[in-house]
């Protein structure tokens, strides 16, 4: 069943348990991107449309979502004209690897990416076959077409943001060098202080200087007790 | 000028802030590295053998320090004497590429390895030539020896540990990956809270499995009011 919730004070979100709820990666990675107030931005893997709805809150220029399920795609376009963004926001329906017939190459100052584990071109998220999540090649695999994409839709000296899990971090260094895009700020979240970090952010430069990668300070999300830190609740409610 | 300062509550160490001293560096590679009751040791780039050093209280196996500047050499071998370690230390004084002269391929279970920011294999330390510290290549050419040497010395699922700095992380996997070296565990260490990462701790094993990368809780040395937190005191105090 479909509701609507408040993704910030200003923006509203279709949703669904059954399908799709944005997460706090989301929100981790609308914080973390570095977006002008003209920039073309193109949310990839765009899912209901959280990261995408929440980067018209940074820029003024064009932003298109990409997303490969079709019900998700159309909870997203349905959450853009929710919110009068139509004139801004343009949603996609399709497979990332065919962004190139929808955006211009070299065209895009800033891609945001909160990718599905598994894979954000596969046309299931439901019941997801666990032998895809487990097989590394895969992931790899689609780790490297979404860096592929990413390079030829990029100006150069354009960012690339991503959330993902840290134990993927050596693929994405890995991937993002090989498509010539430099890694150039890396945070971690830890769930607490005491804890292992399990969200990475990655900031990467097309055709970046291979030089200057800055790790972030920390971000913790929950303290001892348990309540959010106040970067937390700086982040979730603006 | 030399004097002998302690470098935990039992063990004690030669310094000369001329030379050499030893820094939080490598307190925290120490503390860092998982070495059990038997292992034999190596530490590459021993300095005035502080990481050596503390090795001792880990293990009982024997430890060689390598060590290129005869003088940093010739005080790690008097610190060694001056706790009866003569048993169990070697303090070997030659360029780390020569190792193997000393030391049997394929013998060693850990590798601890506090390099100095522009390599270890320079004969001095001493002004060294800024030009050095700025190529990246010849930095990246250290690292490439280092990793070398150190998968010719450890047994077939032998650990690495280093310690480094973050702005070099990508350099470090690459050349990890490139000997075989897998990253497993990272930590990163802040200033404070509120500080990018200035230390970079990394954990590699030799041919280990290409998963599995796990990032540590965050290290925090100082509390907002500038004291150590309990952690580092902890660290240093044994």
């Amino acid at each position: 069943m479909e509701r609507i919730d408040q993704l910030t004070s200003s923006l509203k979100i279709i949703q669904s348990d059954d399908v799709f709820s944005f997460s706090v990666d989301a929100v981790l990675l609308a914080n973390f991107a570095h977006v002008r107030p003209s920039s073309h931005v193109v949310d990839l893997c765009a899912g209901n449309g959280a990261v995408g709805l929440m980067m018209s809150q940074k820029t003024k220029g064009a932003i298109e979502m990409v997303e490969i399920q079709e019900r998700l795609a159309h909870m997203a376009k349905r959450s853009v004209e929710l919110n009068h963004l139509e004139q801004q926001i343009t949603v996609i329906h399709d497979d990332l690897n065919n962004a190139l017939n929808h955006i211009a190459h070299d065209s895009v100052d800033n891609i945001v990416c909160n990718p599905p584990y598994f894979g954000c071109n596969e046309q299931s998220r439901i019941n997801p076959n666990p032998y895809l999540a487990i097989a590394r090649h895969e992931l790899t695999f689609q780790l490297s077409q979404l860096m592929s994409i990413s390079k030829k839709l990029l100006k150069t000296k354009g960012h690339l943001y991503l959330v993902h899990r840290p134990d993927r971090l050596l693929d994405i260094i890995y991937e993002m060098e090989a498509a010539q895009i430099e890694p150039k700020r890396i945070q971690f979240v830890y769930p607490k202080l005491n804890k292992e970090a399990n969200i990475v952010l990655v900031e990467g430069i097309k055709q970046g200087k291979k030089s200057g990668l800055t790790i972030m300070p920390p971000f913790i999300v929950h303290q001892a007790n348990n309540d959010y830190t106040e970067e937390m609740k700086r982040v979730l409610h603006g």
